[in-house]
């Protein structure tokens, strides 16, 4: 069964506002088995409205729409509809009260403009809006249901809550179910190589993938006859997704690879320092943007001047002076420094040139050394990030992290 | 002269991912001079991307098209263009070398499916994308100047200003211009209070308004005769939002409030240290995204433990025992220890409770102390900030950095 989005205001196409209300109602039809084709968003002229209203109807079965109900004279999607369905426009008296009655409560008078959200395509039926003047409406556009409400977030929000989805549910299929997984460690078309053929082996299953540097998510969307067996197929399918990608794979659905870390220094018991230099706080913020992060974490200190390497970490000057700041040798004395200055379990150290500058021939923009010191010795390693400074910040401390996540692991 | 946006990708009409790409293009277009008069956004189906492409190009000049250019076989944009416009596809030997050379530096092997990257439609206008591996093209479709950029959004503005402004700039009217102001400290409602009429008092400007949490964008447009005027009448407007605004911008188009507190610290001729409890290295974060930090940034101490803001900012234990981690007198001992363990001219401390959770009736959550340590003395500042994690978080970053700037100007 397929729906689509369709959203006015010349707000939206001149880039005034992101277009919040497609990606929500587009995944309130989705949970409720829609396929949603479409998402249109045209400006504020009516006959541009008519054309879009028309052409989503003649596609869809569902046709949820927002905004251009509000008062002043760019509002027209009432007249629209009305020219699209061929009726005329009529005052709903009831509604005309309710307008009125709430601008009593605010104590003011209804102005003539107000009285024109009473205003509804002959026939339709009246969304009620608790929360706000306009009322939505329902019609039937050339055999979809087409619904109307409020542009503002709230007000439409419960209004599709409240009275589009009791109108729509039973149209929907409740043949779907997706899972999904999250990845770090491998680019985006290897990840695909490496599940290329799984859609083939598992028909009514789709793939799909959504890359948020520096992770990919991978969905397992299963179709089928009933809901059962969609759930039946995903997870079968999503266990042959386990299977090749293993290692990469590293939560579901909500996980976050910061909060994934800290569940394993939890698990282990362990708490954490953290010495950074490149990656300038970084590394804390991932940690810290989770709640609960002081369950593990003791510092970040991020040692940005050798003098703050020094007096903070006790890097000694011959270390900086003979191997340079960025180094195995100094990446090795920040982790052990700070898991000595802070008493934790594990301490993780940063230490590379970010760029754009500070590159040489034998030191290159990107080139990162990461240490992680533990009781049982420290680990170094050296890694070359591509890309520009936020790639390489980004890069550097991902692989920190997961450093610290095979750590707990292997302790 | 009009313009359309097309979205190609299953996450944005399942409601996946908020469509940012369509209107930061649309703002683009705007600026231009162009009038955009549809964003549409479609699912894989290569049907629906030729029916989208096609009816848009029918509609409008310019159709400015992001997605679908990934190496996975969902990935159908290219194949789509060239059913559309009927030409064969062929494989770029440039771009594929390009995409080879860009693996090889990363020590890795290119696959088949990233060769595919390297196809277009017969006779398309090739557009670099130097930081990622699909490059963009551009081919007339019915009449209408079409483009194609990845979806990644980093990858596709940086195409967009470089290969795509350049070839339709001529064609917009070129009677307009935009200024646009950077605020922080007053929530979106009361910026567009104080505003309020100057829209009236200089006919042919809008005033616009864009909120990435917690700065808001003004932007100011002005439509005239010709270009001169469109400048001449912009820049009237900006001064009286200037004047009106004050203190609350802190900079104009690309500046960034941490490049802000930057350029102020520079002027100072000031290093700066920072002590961060509640915002977990956000702060070094926000200044260390920008290069060349290392011209100020000496240390920033993320001492999330009580022990580690003891170990390294040696605040006492008494304070911490009388006071409690959250305090005035903790935030200025921490302010006092950053500036004297790294030696910095001026320190910021931040110390608060983030929440969900460590709130209570005397400290709730969002309660925040904020100090600023220099030769002069030091001055801290109370402040409960609302909403939940993220926002605290983000909002006493930004306070904490605007008491900096005022610190470095006041010196």
């Amino acid at each position: 069964m397929t729906a689509a989005v369709l959203s006015i205001g010349t707000e939206l196409t001149r880039g005034e506002l992101v277009n919040t209300n497609a990606s929500w109602i587009s995944a309130g039809l989705t949970d409720l088995g829609f396929e949603v084709t479409e998402h249109s968003a045209v400006d504020d002229d009516k006959g541009r409205i008519v054309a879009a209203l028309e052409r989503l109807a003649r596609g869809a079965k569902v046709v949820v729409c927002t905004g251009g109900l509000g008062p002043t004279t760019d509002d027209l999607t009432t007249e629209a509809v009305a020219a699209a369905v061929g009726v005329p426009i009529e005052r709903d008296a009831a509604s005309l009260d309710h307008i009125r009655r709430r601008f009593e409560k605010l104590g003011r008078t209804m102005s003539e403009s107000n009285a024109k959200q009473a205003d509804f395509p002959a026939g339709a039926t009246i969304l009620p809006n608790p929360i706000g003047t306009a009322p939505g409406f329902a019609v039937e556009v050339h055999g979809a249901r087409a619904f109307f409400m409020p542009g503002v977030p709230r007000e439409m929000k419960r209004m599709f809550d409240e009275h589009v989805v009791p109108r729509i549910r039973e149209l929907a299929p409740n043949d779907s179910h997706q899972l999904r997984f999250r990845t770090f460690g491998l680019p985006e078309s290897v990840v695909g190589e490496k599940l290329s053929g799984v859609e083939a082996g598992f028909p009514g299953v789709t793939i799909g993938y959504r890359a948020h540097f520096p992770e990919i998510e991978v969905k397992v969307l299963a179709r089928a006859a009933d809901r059962g067996a969609a759930v039946d197929l995903a997870e079968r399918a999503a266990a042959e997704v386990q299977a090749r990608l293993g290692e990469v794979i590293y939560g579901n659905g909500e996980d976050t690879f910061a909060g994934v870390v800290g569940r394993a220094l939890r698990t282990r018991g362990w708490t954490l320092a953290i010495a950074e230099s490149c990656t300038g706080g970084l590394v804390g913020h991932l940690l810290t943007k989770e709640p609960g992060a002081s369950d593990f974490l003791l510092l970040d200190a991020v040692t940005y001047a050798n003098s703050a390497k020094q007096a903070v970490l006790g890097v000694d000057e011959d270390a900086l002076r003979g191997h340079g700041a960025v180094s195995a040798e100094v990446a090795t004395r920040m982790a052990d420094g700070a898991r000595r200055v802070s008493g934790a379990d594990v301490a993780l150290a940063i230490t590379g040139i970010a760029g754009p500058t500070g590159g040489s021939d034998t030191k290159p923009v990107g080139l990162v050394y990461l240490a992680v010191s533990t009781p049982k010795g420290t680990v170094v390693k050296e890694q070359t990030f591509p890309g520009e400074r936020h790639w390489i910040q980004t890069l550097a401390a991902y692989v920190g992290l997961a450093m610290v996540r095979v750590a707990c692991k292997n302790a």
